[in-house]
């Protein structure tokens, strides 16, 4: 047997998610099936974020066994060939045996795409959140950074996570603004809650709309609930950016 | 009566054209339909570049004679929330009684992006042509600086050109490569033929291949057939950049 890692990016727009569901395509289904078809017998792949329907991903990253033998080269080119335009194998390397894309990732960058101004051009449509009432950059800003270090983060949470526990460690957490209407927020953490990342977007850009104060985080963090954090932001602005390993 | 100049983004990929036909969704027709409902009757709406099925724009302009009193601010919010998010007003402005977007256009420029490397990314699927093999870049520029001028370009044309005479005069014509691996033709005309930017960057390039000699555009503009030209490139990486008026 060897084990693969697999670095993969694609437009989440029409998919049901990453994970495989009982109807509508996934990228894991994806990957399985084309994979399956070398391996002559099922196979399964893992991935290091499960991105929900809608969800982009640069550089999501998934393990897979295999005993087939070709190499590298001719795999990501055998299974771009076989997969849609949407989704696109970068990488295929050889990982060690025990290597587990989510088990042994150690951080993960999300960002979140904001388009801040009175018109969403057509190209972005699917890739940003389009708020059209001018947002406090500085006040987003000085609410990101409170963000950073091992807190609860039982306020940005939807039920369903399957992992135990709220408490998670963010390693950074900043907005960047590209362009005079372009907002960018990117998040490093060892590891996420469900829906976390589109939880903290909803609520900066409510600190950004001046609804609350960036302070106020302080408080989400030390025992906030669910309803008292902003609205979960829609799927289409985020992409998980890559996967960290030791 | 007003006349007014829209300023259209669209992504062409849905669409059979700017050009409203028989059958399938126009960017012409889109624009009609929302404008009749201001109007209270039907109106023509002129569109300074006539692109094809595929074909994007960043700027394209229009021109339509119009009865209603809304200022052109409620007009463009109104407007783009009737259209499709893959269409979009940029502007509404007013214009001169006899401003009409095709026959007072001066210039016109236009885009086609080239992905060379071996992967496209999902997100730019629908925006350029993806060619694997290396190009040579500096043999393309050299081809595309011998444009300028004014030439007859019916190597450069296909059949259905609606004005006479196949002479056109080139203002700049130019390779830039904003990334290692990504290609931008751009090119500025006071007047283009059929698929002619298409077939331009055809031929461009066959030069990159190395299957012709950049001298070769020479002969191409001096009494050359379409079948001497290089292939017409696929409408997914053209944009209409934009269109000027004295």
């Amino acid at each position: 047997m060897r084990t693969l890692k697999l670095t993969i990016s694609y437009d989440g727009t029409r998919f049901v998610g990453w994970q495989r569901q009982a109807a509508g395509e996934s990228i894991q289904g994806l990957l399985e099936d084309a994979l399956a078809r070398f391996e002559g017998s099922p196979v399964t792949v893992h991935g290091a974020g499960r991105t929900d329907a809608g969800v982009h991903a640069l550089g999501q990253v998934a393990s897979v066994r295999v005993t087939c033998s070709h190499d590298v080269t001719t795999l990501t080119r055998a299974l771009n060939a076989q997969l849609p335009e949407d989704v696109r194998i970068l990488a295929v390397d050889e990982a060690a045996p025990d290597f587990h894309a989510r088990f042994s990732a150690t951080a993960k960058t999300y960002r979140y795409m904001i388009r801040n101004g009175p018109i969403a051009m057509p190209f972005e449509r699917a890739y940003v959140w389009h708020l059209t009432e001018p947002l406090n950059v500085d006040a987003m800003q000085r609410a990101a950074a409170l963000l950073v270090g091992t807190h609860d983060f039982a306020a940005f949470q939807s039920v369903g996570t399957d992992t135990p526990g709220s408490v998670r460690t963010i390693l950074r957490s900043g907005i960047r603004q590209p362009e005079p209407s372009l907002l960018s927020y990117q998040v490093t953490g060892e590891g996420f809650l469900r829906h976390m990342v589109r939880a903290l977007t909803g609520t900066l850009v409510e600190v950004g709309r001046g609804w609350r104060e960036p302070d106020s985080i302080a408080s989400l963090l030390a025992g906030g609930r669910r309803s008292d954090a902003g609205a979960t932001a829609p799927p289409r602005g985020l992409f998980l950016v890559s996967v960290d390993y030791h």
